[in-house]
């Protein structure tokens, strides 16, 4: 039976935070709230939608708020609602005094800020926050207390920012395990555009492709194709919010990318012209332009951090064909226990069509030599 | 102790295929060497570059290949080049009567065909054939005789074609455990395009905007650019062969998908135009365009078919806290076994800077209840 220690620190009064108010409970806002919850702080949860707010109270996030006058007034509201409408619910709350400070989880920071100057916000107490973290999935039901764990929550203190708002929200951070991350309102908007809001649009042009293909190519589709369109899969009504939102940074990328794929497909017209690979010296691969792209490609993977945050850790990738049937990889990762060798990762390779898969494991390179015998000496197919 | 009823037929006198001629031992020709030698086919080895041919020997995919006078026809020849020489790969063999039949696995279709029209081949004994299937390493060290288990296997019979060619052909698919896919030339390869070849450049291109990136970016890189960019770490070189050999068909779906982003790029410009915000009427969050965009990227991804090449399966997703340590998936497949439950596929999602992860088990809707109770009863955390 295992058992795993907290690494959590614990919340309630110590903390700073013993009241807090979420306003916006769907995903983001709802995983908050039972993070806090796992801590023993009081929520107070309220949303445009009171159907919301009671499913997230009902999965244990806190209690409905009620807005009456004389209310005791939270440590810190986080308001988790779409980027557009950050900056309106900041000038609501502040006007009822609802909190003594105030942060947002947008997905972009310059637009709620300016919009929150506009306005005549009070900039002092208000702290612009974004955890890194979501799903394909969306709303309460979706939520879920560790959601944060280990991910970046970047934050943008102004000028105008007190530290004791910054100290308020970091405590946050701190009671839902993500690391803070200081960065500028527009830095971190460029940021996003070119790791998470220009990719989504790019898998989207991608998986718009296999919409209007015939079966025929599906029939022919594999791994890569899967990967690069999985999060095109997402709500496209929360993800037009939060392009509308980070737009200029977000078509700057775009423009980057769609002018990459334009150069790329004018030469792979030229490379096809009549003639051209008779042409005296004509290198018949010679697409410099094109491999140039790819090996920027290749430059970019190496630069994605790896797993616990470091960078990308390289493993010794170990198949074993499995079955499809209960217990295989019980009896796999078993095998793996009893020669003391830790899985980094594992990925199944299904075989279409037939009960059989590949499982590969990635381990530890020095460990490899002693998982792959031990394997083997209890009967297992590495091909 | 596993044991695995083998699902693939025996080879051999009965198969038609006793003696098979693998040219060029990379990843897909090794693959198949040691696929046909798991069969007990006797098989051939021979390669531009007499070390790989070597290696791939010495890894057990058969003998390395003396091309003399008077040894005897393979029934056979596997080309397996790069598409611009499979033409004259098979010119040469034929003209040394080195098989009965031929066949190659390049990854366009059309190009070698007309090639060898070109040359004058004899296209009577010639079935140009496509398994899809790859990894991103690359050489005969990475083969392995499993590679097209439930595989497509692509076919592109002409009206030239012996019916003993593709009997030899769908003979050598089968015993690969792959699956036979009849398709035109042509048809092939507007469909490889949009699944494979242009998804690898877009992949390219967005990887290409973390190559010039701020640190900073990349620290906020998340999961879903990871699986976006994946493709793109692999050999720009290869790569560019198979653009080249594809250059039209990619070509426009390339064009397809940077017009699609130069639009998205656009319509954000647009909506974030002073002054458009305050418009009479106007949407805040108004990009019909876009949110249309992102909406063809959804059905696009509801096309793409699901484990066992039938239509996509939804499964339920049980998460489960587990540590960073050996024994840790072991004792959770255990108890998915103990309850009876087969898991579909299982993700691993490390929480960078902490010792835990949350594990994503794929199951059966109608399994999943007995799973979680039965995981919360050995003292599993669910979030």
């Amino acid at each position: 039976m295992p058992f795993l220690a907290d690494p959590r620190p614990a919340g309630g009064p110590m903390s700073g935070l013993e009241r807090v108010l979420v306003v916006g409970t769907g995903l983001i806002g709802t995983s908050i709230a039972l993070a806090l919850r796992e801590h023993g702080v009081e929520v107070h949860l309220a949303d445009l939608d009171p159907r919301a707010a009671r499913l997230a109270s009902e999965l244990g996030a806190g209690l409905e708020w009620s807005a009456q006058e004389g209310a005791p007034a939270a440590d810190l509201a986080v308001i988790a609602v779409p980027p557009q409408y950050v900056a309106a619910e900041l000038l609501a709350l502040q006007r009822r005094g609802a909190a003594r400070y105030y942060t947002d989880v947008a997905s972009v920071k310059a637009l709620p800020l300016a919009e929150a100057e506009r306005l005549g916000c009070d900039l002092g107490d208000y702290v612009a926050g974004h955890p890194l973290a979501g799903r394909e999935r969306s709303g309460p039901a979706a939520a879920r207390a560790d959601l944060f764990l280990g991910r970046p929550w970047a934050y943008c203190p102004t000028d105008e920012t007190s530290p004791a708002a910054v100290d308020t929200l970091l405590a946050l951070i701190k009671l839902c395990g993500a690391e803070a991350v200081r960065v500028g309102a527009e830095e971190h908007d460029r940021a996003v555009a070119v790791v998470s809001h220009a990719p989504h649009v790019t898998a989207a042009a991608v998986a718009a492709r296999l919409a209007e293909a015939p079966e025929t190519a599906l029939g022919l589709a594999g791994q890569g194709v899967r990967d690069v369109t999985r999060i095109a899969a997402g709500d496209p009504a929360l993800w037009t919010g939060i392009l509308s939102g980070n737009a200029l940074p977000v078509a700057n990328v775009l423009e980057a990318v769609a002018a990459d794929l334009a150069a790329a497909a004018a030469a792979l017209r030229e490379a096809a012209e009549p003639g051209r690979r008779a042409e005296e010296g004509a290198d018949p691969m010679g697409m410099p332009w094109v491999t140039a792209l790819l090996e920027r490609g290749v430059a970019g993977t190496d630069r994605i951090p790896g797993k616990h945050g470091g960078p990308a850790s390289v493993y010794t990738v170990i198949q074993v064909i499995i079955g499809d049937r209960p217990g295989e990889l019980a009896r796999l990762f078993q095998a793996a226990e009893e020669a003391g060798v830790n899985i980094e990762d594992v990925r199944l390779e299904h075989a279409p069509g037939l009960p059989l898969g590949a499982a590969e494991l990635f381990v530890q390179p020095q460990a490899a030599a002693a998982l792959a015998e031990a394997l083997r000496a209890n009967g297992w197919h590495l091909p």
